[in-house]
């Protein structure tokens, strides 16, 4: 069994690495946190003081980071995977970043004889608890099939998309469609019940017909019963819109309902609902309502 | 049984009414249109010269027509309903049309003696055609039960919202969902394209997640294959969302992805897409990104 990295200990990387150890693996980690290392070292996993040194030991090395800036630090900043990193090792990237910088971090390690997959998530907290994860993976296929059985440790549901940074491209994607569902049920369901409707049986209704997803069934339920703790928190998929906002910019694609829903949730926040579930982005529209759904 | 009235026997009304006939009933009908009475009449329909010599001959009197004005035209207008109905008649307004111009209409039926429910329906002109209607009743509970083995004739998914004019407020909710996935499922499948990854993987993965939808499956297809003929018109979805518009500016709420899916509507029929099913929304942003789907 290859020696495997882990650098990112938080809430999702942390049970990730978890069901590595309790797999069998050698696992090296890094993180800022010390009490995230600590609690992996009381696992069995071999704590080091930067990601140089996870990857000096490491034949596969995964990234479990917040954002994209992170990542680039991890890899090429002051003592990165990158000055430690041997020719033929594979770097996983689970983070979700933007797709273009995963293409320029995949050729940078290229160059020094490593390999790279982007292999973001959906699922949360509680997918990554019960290695329940959706993996979307961008990167070569003979590669993907390597590093699949490692997946299988931490999701279910695992899927090669394409080239280097694709996996990325879906998990944007799957963003975008997540939240402009969410904020097509909030305009609806809103409608239907300041207009004197009983929404529960309006959302029965639609979901006997093409108006059916499964963000009817399950959000369109947290705003007609007010249930708005995570989930998965809007200040999250603030940071997804974000990075489909600014692909958008930078490939050319206009994007007007992922802008708007963007902006829903910053007024959510603005008002303290950061830490909310993302179906509480009906808030914004009820407060512009002067309404909220069930006629409170 | 009952005589039942059937007034418009457009795309949608004439399958609905051969169905009533071909069930047994004795069917009064009137349409502007002389090919459409002739053709219910060789199934054994009885042709009438107005609205209201329609009424006067049924206990039941059911309107099928392309919108508000239509409906108001037939009841109130010279001619109309109102001047034939008997006390104890029950008025079925199948129509999709304004739910706060609803409650009005039944309001003045009931000073004649006469019920109404409204009961808008999806399902287009092959729901129609194989009795398979979606049918979104408002009305009272008492004579939906009395009413419900008519529709039972047409359509297969009959539920009661609630009261006069919930019906068409379920339908203008269902069609603003619909629409908002459309446009949401547009928005993703674009930037995954152009973002280089293959779109027909990506809508998998979806497929397997929170974003899955009935239209991520159907409208999705159609965006990917390139298959834009209807399905269910644009121009037709346009005047769902003029009305969706018109209740949220009558009653106060602010439906912002609406007016932009709209927007986008309007887009692809100034390009002479009008005809064109509703997933063709997504050429709009297609214009807009300088970029078709698939890369062509």
């Amino acid at each position: 069994m290859a020696n495997i990295g882990f650098i990112g200990l938080g809430i999702m990387g942390k049970p990730m690495a978890g069901h590595l150890v309790k797999a069998g693996y050698t696992l090296y980690v890094y993180d800022i946190m010390h009490e995230s290392v600590a609690e992996l070292k009381s696992l069995g996993a071999i704590p080091c003081r930067n990601s140089k040194e996870v990857a000096e030991n490491s034949e596969i090395v995964i990234l479990m980071l917040p954002d994209t800036p992170d990542v680039e630090e991890a890899l090429f900043g002051h003592d990165g995977v990158s000055a430690g990193i041997k020719p033929g090792s594979t770097v996983i990237d689970m983070s979700s970043i933007s797709p273009i910088a995963t293409r320029k971090f995949a050729e940078k390690l290229a160059k020094l004889g490593a390999e790279m997959l982007d292999a973001p998530v959906s699922g949360g907290q509680l997918g990554a608890q019960n290695a329940a994860l959706s993996i979307m993976v961008g990167g070569k296929a003979e590669i993907f099939e390597q590093i699949k059985p490692i997946f299988e440790k931490m999701g279910k549901n695992i899927v090669l998309i394409g080239g280097n940074g694709d996996g990325q491209v879906c998990k944007v994607a799957n963003q975008i469609v997540v939240a402009l569902t969410i904020e097509a049920i909030s305009e609806a369901l809103l409608l239907a019940s300041k207009a004197g409707a009983d929404v529960t049986k309006v959302r029965e209704a639609l979901l006997g017909g093409f108006a059916q997803s499964r963000i009817l069934e399950v959000h369109g339920e947290r705003m007609i019963k007010r249930t708005f703790q995570p989930g998965f928190k809007i200040k999250l998929h603030q940071k997804d819109l974000n990075l489909a906002l600014q692909t958008g910019r930078d490939i050319g694609v206009s994007l007007p309902n992922t802008a708007t829903a963007q902006e829903l949730f910053n007024a959510v926040s603005a008002d303290g609902g950061a830490e909310l579930d993302h179906s509480a982005m009906v808030q914004a529209l009820e407060r512009l309502a002067n309404f909220t759904i069930g006629g409170k």
